[in-house]
């Protein structure tokens, strides 16, 4: 059984809620949420990503204009303080939980690597 | 600073090499290592695999000899028992790992959610 793992899992969610870098992240997802403007902005660029996301993982022809208006829809979200906030936080925290996975998962890619070596 | 979250990581990571399943996927490399037969069985369809993937993300066209070749490189490996073992046991690693990551990033994952809504 793994339920030594399960619950060291369990712990690090409750330190990542109650981390600063994620109370920072909410507080910006709530700014944007209540600015009518900036969430506009925001739901009409992941949409636009989504489907650019989709048509890649399909093969499906991605038009130039697609990419433009992917583009535009970036460059908006950014000139937006609120959304550049917001962005900024977000890959502060992709950040950390990336480092966080490379050191919980470091045993197994030993182990691959030894494996291959 | 994020050092409980990375002390934690740690923590975890540790649980991992000390678990049953980690130290059992451990042997059954050993083995497949120890076995000229397998190891070579194994390497040449992980080549196979790697070529196909790069392919893929690159756009670059799959031949269906590629397709076929891999397959039979796939058959060969299940039925070499200390491969099958082997996959067998990386299988099992990677769902406890996919339980162990959604449980750690729950808190992120409602936190879209509750945007997205
Ligand atoms: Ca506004
Ligand atoms: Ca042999």
């Amino acid at each position: 059984m793994s339920n030594q793992l399960y619950a060291l899992a369990e712990q690090l969610g409750q330190a990542i809620r109650t981390s600063s870098d994620f109370q920072q992240l909410k507080q910006a997802y709530e700014a944007v949420r209540r600015d009518e403007t900036a969430y506009r902005i925001f739901t009409n660029f992941r949409d636009l990503q989504m489907r650019l996301h989709e048509k890649q993982m399909t093969g499906a022809e991605i038009l130039p204009e697609e990419v433009e208006q992917a583009q535009k829809a970036m460059t908006l979200a950014q000139q937006n303080e609120k959304l550049a906030q917001l962005m900024a936080l977000e890959q502060r925290m992709s950040m950390v939980m990336a480092d966080v996975q490379q050191i919980a998962m470091k045993p197994l890619e030993e182990l691959y690597r030894s494996f291959t070596e």
